[in-house]
């Protein structure tokens, strides 16, 4: 049998951009790191070395901060769109560009109850992320949060599951249920109010989750992707990935004390990993 | 000439506690992280291995989530006080008690405009920290806020500096500021209300922040201080520790294009490192 | 358009266990990291919070740690094909379970020239990983190398690229190769020596990247996935990540000063990513 | 009270720095990181933004660069001596100068049996630090040892400490003893071989751990110190970090199964914590 090339892709990570609109009132501040990922005709770049067809990432790079002073005017999903096509455009030996962005949250500072012109402080980890695919003429925009880190106090089961001979855990009727979320859904179109979107979809999200008797960290992730979808037209299918943060009590009993849901250990490791995507058919 | 023990201490490091409060109207959540440090008696531990005056740090931990149930119902810096209180009081080996609370900080999600009585967000990055030391009979409470990222997009300048063989920096009057803030303040006092405090200093701090002509990291950390001194009279002195997080403009003209403080490679390594204490004489 | 549970698996990572084995002359140590992950028929659980047909992923957990003491004893991939078999045949509502299991590497501490008999000092960063899928009946075993940190000071150019309106950077004929590399092989079955195939196939890879005249990374990457399949029959197909650790040079001309390739600017971001996988056909 | 300034310093940290020497039989690779911090008359940096004795941090950075190509020749000791002394002669304000060098390491690989030319991999996380302190005239080296990860089997009991109503913990005999050590160690002079100084003191600190009877934490540290207090008479004092990274016995006897010390759940929060120094007098 031949050895040959199979499925290959390069290009730049953590192209780290700031970008300040100066407005008449305030001074806009977007804060992202973009990849840029290229599939193509790269072959004898990897057999002979043959670097003819290869865009160094270093000009990827600076053709980002380029292009972001003009054209990084709104949401990260319509830069990411501009950048595939240029890199497209300009590449005929790309079959397939990819740009991942994501926004790192800033908010303005609240001064005396009023938001400071050009004063700034970070939104913490949650982000906003975009992900374009363009292939051949076909695009995809996927817009996602990441490190959404939520939690109830109540409302929350786990219980009716199986046992065997080394189950220990026990059955609960309320726990603390704590997830460092990821969500990323696809949209039928590239030609949207993306920004709007965005903060409709978080907003169901969280509200979802707030309001949900949950069985279990699955039943809570379908409950927010099915409200998403019934919510948001513009949304062909929604993914999640929770890791469950648990949260034990600690025994309290060993002391001569009740312990009725109030002191937990916070652990890191090991956690439930659960995803889980619901779509439209 | 003879070797001998020299400075030593032990404890617990992550003591990562939640604790829940059910009050009528909403559920009260904290989340916390906290380290024990004990110095005392301990010579013979470490020269011939002789533990009997060693308290374990395994029920150092124990004991924190069982004082906690009763005694961690308002602030950190109060519960802080109550542990180290205990720990000395009831260890006669031990001279010095350090506790170190680092508090995640969480919000209620606001869904439909209220907010939420069991469902959080949480706060991001920033954390609130205390740390109590007591010595003998004397206790001094240290409160601070860590990680707080800010950033301004004016009213700052950098100029008028050293110039020598190997400066390359030019000289700037409308640069990005942006610090990951550390402050720490000593109070005067034991008894005071430190939730309080700790919201009048961080709002001064991020006003100072905000309203600031900054000539510099360290005019403008100076001006922070000045101002919680200033403003909050329990406060005997304040440190800060403000990393330069530098954004550096993207050359646009080797490309033929102005950059009017518009585009900026957001960099983490180098980074200025500015540290200083405002106090009172 | 009705909406619908699509793909969707749940499971328990970061089981961190530590083994021992006991034998007359040296004891064995084995840390390594398991992550459980199962597909079935896990509808219900989502649509309706019903958990019938699920197994707790903290008895995942426990069973790793069972398990482990009878069943761990040669290479992580043998073990990883037994807890797979062992969730597949107890739980016929499961069509897919995937093991990960990282494996942290430890060295005997060499002590006055010999291997200590008990005393153990950490391999670094680099870990040895496998992946076994069980699909129905089908079983696929994945092994590779994670975090393998590699430089080299010559040997490595990089020219004759695309130059276009935002191209900076200069060619060069010599300049430092550097990434961290990860590579996963696909083996034809699960019945081989692994950890012999595992230390052949990792001396490939670094003979091959110390002897490369390397024209790019892509170059490089050919070259070692080549050769691993030209010396080692029981491998399918062999995939690299490697992210380029740019070392750039420092501008002593600037200064009045030549840098002959002396001194270097090692950054973190942004970096080239490069992957690929060589296969045969 | 006046409002004054207390103790400050400013400098850059994170200069990452990469040589390569090219002997005529191999080439010689350093990588290291560099902090510089100064302490001086900045009174009216902060209290007036007045910067004429401030030399920026970017000017500091582009000095380690430069420097290294005629004076990074032999050990991180001796370079940050050299930067020392360069920025205190050149800075008549300045009253304290720091250099912290932390360096990576890195070894040749070994292909088909021989250290190869010019081609690395990395040493790991192990690091070897120094730092010089030069204050008025005075200079002060310290060397030290970062994240030695090291794990012993046996030899390591933990009994006869204090039980209190909190205690759960169980007496063993026989438990894993593992730490990430970090060591620091004073000398006297700064006119030292301290690469050769370095590798016998990692080399007695090993040795040390590998052989020591341990009853704690606490007696292992000491046992080092003490050890290489008596082998190395340029050491004015050593102390040590030592975190106990436990690992817990997993309960297989709720399973109807013995654990005799084989099975271990690894744990990396809460741990204990254990700081000490030895010196002379």
């Amino acid at each position: 049998m031949k050895i040959v090339l199979g499925e290959n892709a390069y290009g730049k990570n953590a192209v780290n951009l700031t970008k300040i609109t100066r407005h008449a009132d305030y001074h806009e501040l977007k804060q992202v790191s973009v990849n840029i990922s290229l599939q193509g005709d790269f072959g004898p770049a990897h057999t002979t070395g043959d670097n003819t067809k290869i865009l160094p990432t270093d000009t990827m790079k600076n053709t980002v901060y380029v292009l972001a002073k003009e054209n990084f005017t709104s949401s990260i999903e319509d830069f990411g769109i501009f950048l595939a096509n240029h890199f497209k455009k300009n590449n005929p030996q790309v079959s397939q560009v990819k740009i991942e962005i994501t926004e790192h949250l800033w908010s303005r500072i609240i001064a005396e109850g009023i938001a400071h012109k050009h004063s700034y402080i970070s939104g913490g980890n949650e982000k906003h992320t975009a992900t374009i695919l363009l292939f051949n003429d076909d695009i995809t925009v996927t817009s996602g949060i990441k490190d959404l880190l939520i939690l109830k106090t109540t409302d929350s089961a786990f219980k009716d599951y199986i046992k065997d001979e080394y189950t220990t855990l026990k059955e609960t009727n309320d726990r603390i249920l704590s997830t460092q979320c990821q969500a990323n859904w696809i949209y039928y179109s590239s030609q949207l109010n993306f920004t709007t979107l965005y903060n409709e979809i978080r907003e169901t999200i969280l509200l979802t989750f707030a309001n949900h008797k949950s069985l279990s960290v699955q039943h809570t992730l379908y409950a927010m992707g099915e409200k998403v979808l019934q919510e948001i037209n513009s949304v062909k299918e929604i993914s999640f990935i929770m890791p469950n943060k648990h949260h034990v009590l600690f025994n309290l009993e060993q002391f001569g004390m009740e312990n009725n849901n109030e002191v937990f250990i916070a652990t890191d490791e090991p956690y439930g990993y659960i995803t889980g995507t619901v779509t439209r058919e």
